[in-house]
């Protein structure tokens, strides 16, 4: 599937008006079925759709590891990706439609709870990096977000260590783009402790909440945190940095983990 | 309730590191309570909690008019709106909750639902303006969007006439900016009806069914339409123009709004 259309525009510019084919980023439903329970329709990039929905579900809390799962099916011509899981977690779907009922879901927000938050462990890796290395990586995560470049629509998201970028992803949606990330973690057996995601957007309560769930000790991002996404940064362990931008950037939080030896 | 935070933050810049204050964004969690029911948690910028709260439920199509709104009540301090409406629209939230049970809530997606699309009705309006009058718009729109400067971390969307911006709005959601505006507009009596909307952020299918269900004629971003939200304007008779910058801009579906006389 593509994850891009071409369309017709009309570009006016100082009193001229052009037909030009401009491109767009596309934005698909994915409906994710869980033990033949519909969970969730996410509005998302068509690519990866099982990783993407491996990533929704353990961002939720409703998959552990790769061992769990007995199935997956992606039918993409009707947007579904069906998963089922082994017997023990079943009962989980019960607790995620609880909260779906009774503390509804934020837009934007996911399934936001504080119980989310209350029940997070700190991350306590010892991982450092230095600042050279965190504008290394901003660059070459700048150099692969391809879609954005045509589009100027999309979010990106990248697993890393201190050296290079490990899994990169892109979608319409930030959380979607750090779920992929994380989904193709699982799937593949890739390591997140103690390791850095980079992220185009904006970092707020449920990126920190998302990042701590899987033992991430560093994010870097492009754009601005929230307050929330810096207190929960300073009390989940995670060094955040923000406004990564040409040779600068703000340490939000757990300052100690960017270490410059100069 | 201040709508942004000062944090200490540590600004490193070519080997130099300095402890400076930095501005961030505030993230709300906003419970809407319709009826005694809870219906759904909002991360939200802390201003105009109650036009957010009107907003958002006649965007899902459970509030028409301010006649049907008995009580509204706002606590600040445990982040809870109430809203009572007459009795007649109290099945609706019936409706709601099958959604969100059956097709679930999409991530930034709000509650995304095809029902949504079919029942909409074509926007009718025979609303035109210029490409002078969308660039001066689009001017004083910038010049409004006061937190986004210090923060760089919301959203501004607008409701506008021909000549000028007659609501504005901030929220650190681009959905939750335009469903301020609704909002008031629904709470002040102010007509929405072939009028203009102008928003900093990317113009999605569920923004286009929010502006139809208001019969907004013209949409206006700085940023990037997805491929539905091309489709949708097109299909809803909304006039879509995108990447106004500088003197340029796209215009995506209806482009027969845009009349210049030169």
């Amino acid at each position: 599937m593509g994850e891009v259309e071409q369309v017709p525009v009309w570009r006016l510019s100082e009193g001229d008006k052009k037909r030009v084919q401009d491109i767009v980023a596309r934005e698909f439903p994915l409906t994710i079925i869980l033990n033949n329970q519909e969970l969730v329709t996410l509005l998302c990039t068509p690519s990866h759709l099982d990783y993407l929905a491996v990533g929704f579900l353990s961002s939720e809390g409703l998959l552990r590891s790769r061992d769990e799962i007995k199935k997956i099916t992606v039918d993409e011509k009707t947007g579904v990706v069906r998963v089922d899981t082994s017997e023990e977690i079943k009962k989980a779907d019960q607790l995620l439609f609880k909260r779906l009922i009774t503390s509804g879901c934020g837009r934007g927000a996911s399934f936001y709870s504080a119980a989310d938050v209350m029940g997070q462990k700190k991350v306590e890796s010892k991982t450092t990096l230095s600042s050279d290395e965190i504008l290394e990586l901003a660059r070459e995560f700048q150099h692969r977000s391809q879609i954005f470049k045509t589009t100027g629509g999309v979010h990106s998201a990248a697993l890393c260590d201190n050296e290079k970028i490990l899994i990169f992803s892109e979608d319409i949606g930030r959380h979607n783009a750090i779920d992929k990330i994380l989904g193709e973690c699982l799937m593949q057996d890739v390591a997140t402790n103690g390791r850095i995601i980079l992220t185009s957007g904006r970092v707020s309560s449920e990126i920190l909440i998302k990042a701590a769930k899987r033992n991430i000790a560093i994010l870097v991002s492009k754009s601005a945190p929230t307050d929330m996404g810096v207190k929960l940064a300073d009390e989940l362990g995670i060094t955040l940095i923000g406004f990564v931008r040409g040779k600068r950037m703000n340490v939000y939080a757990n300052d100690w983990r960017v270490v410059d030896h100069g």
